[in-house]
């Protein structure tokens, strides 16, 4: 397989790694470096973080479009309000990347990690694949930054490795945690107690390792019982490297 | 967080990413173009899968260092004979690698998909981590590589993804998959009478997907159900994606 150039009229879905732009895949860098527009999500007032990953190779001069969340902190994911404004949000941002795609632009929208591992992206993607030509360029997930900067091998031999959302209820996540050889925590934030019960409950709270920032200049990681307080940031992440077969 | 130049006396574990070459980091192709020597695993006669998709970047009059595994198809992999047979061969390597350091060499080990995710790599490195100045490249997953070649956007919303070596028992697999709401299942093989069997109880075999050499020149992709024959390559995968949140 060789991939070809940059075409007119195409999305592309970049996934830019854990954060460390050397970590950038020499695709991701290619698409990023020859696309009409870059595209990327944003919370107002803020650049982005994704944006912030690839700025060293975007440079001045580009042509910018920041795709800006609508405020959904206060209500919860499962609400109608939560998906009613999501929803209305995703359509929006399809119906102005579809503008210029009709153009012959295109457009790179920039993705932490791996696109299509719980990606923002997903929800561009499901609405125009098909339709339009769409490239996705696989990305090194947050998860792999973390357990290669926390020098902890996740999975050896026959290991099962678990990835559960911290936002999962207390008790299906010791049941799935106690049922695992290896396992890892996303999407830590606020839910940082309720995964230390967890963890407890399951019996492997003293292999836990806490993951915060993993490949970037202000990466926290430490054994979770070395943590002092009960918040984390939302992209935090609790690691529990498997112990399988080691010849 | 910036990357220093490579340095001498240093082990590189360098992820490559799924085969496609352009998903190598740009950390990848800096430490295979300025390592002394290249280093990778293979079978006995073969060229091996990491120096095939390394093969561009590496060029004419590198040093290479092969790494033969032993022949073990005939031992099971719990089995004292087997354990015996790879512990010495990565003895043997660790060794022939120390002696390469101690000289003051820089050496990178190519290492399939992402060197801490199931990757021979590891066996390596616990027995040198510590004693040498060692950096892990993380790559792009295989499992990367195959679900965004199927189309597949593996996890959404809060979905929990299990990953599964397909070595397990059949009952086991079944229960486990029943248990989740993404899958991917590795080490194919000859295990695929059984894995199918294990998601028909599941009963989630109407949307798993084989994957095969994903992102590679002679990739197959197709819904499970469509695959005839009952057996597959080792690095053949199914992938069952996950049916979350989606406003």
């Amino acid at each position: 397989m060789s991939l070809p150039p940059i075409r007119s009229g195409t999305l592309y879905g970049v996934g830019l790694g854990p954060g460390e732009p050397d970590y950038m895949t020499l695709r991701a860098a290619r698409v990023i470096a020859d696309a009409d527009i870059i595209a990327f999500f944003a919370k107002r007032g803020r650049p982005g973080h994704a944006r912030t990953i690839a700025a060293e190779l975007i440079g001045a001069g580009r042509r910018e479009m920041p795709l800006i969340y609508p405020m959904t902190t206060e209500m919860p994911a499962d609400s109608d309000a939560y998906r009613t404004s999501l929803a209305a949000f995703y359509e929006e941002s399809v119906a102005t990347l579809v503008a210029e795609l009709c153009r012959g632009a295109s457009v790179a929208v920039l993705c932490e990690g791996d696109p299509f591992f719980y990606g923002s992206f997903m929800h561009l993607w499901r609405r125009l694949y098909g339709r339009w030509p769409v490239e996705v360029v696989p990305g090194v997930s947050g998860m792999s930054g973390g357990w290669t900067r926390a020098a902890a091998p996740i999975t050896w031999g026959d290991d099962i490795l678990t990835v559960l959302p911290a936002t999962l209820p207390e008790e299906a996540l010791a049941t799935r945690l106690a049922a695992t050889d290896a396992a890892v925590i996303m999407k830590l934030g606020r839910h940082l107690p309720k995964v230390r019960r967890a963890l407890e409950t399951a019996g492997i709270a003293d292999r836990a390792i806490y993951v915060e920032r993993a490949t970037m200049a202000d990466e926290r990681i430490m054994p979770l019982t070395a943590l002092a307080g009960d918040d984390a940031p939302y992209f935090a992440m609790v690691i529990v490297p498997g112990e399988g077969r080691r010849p």
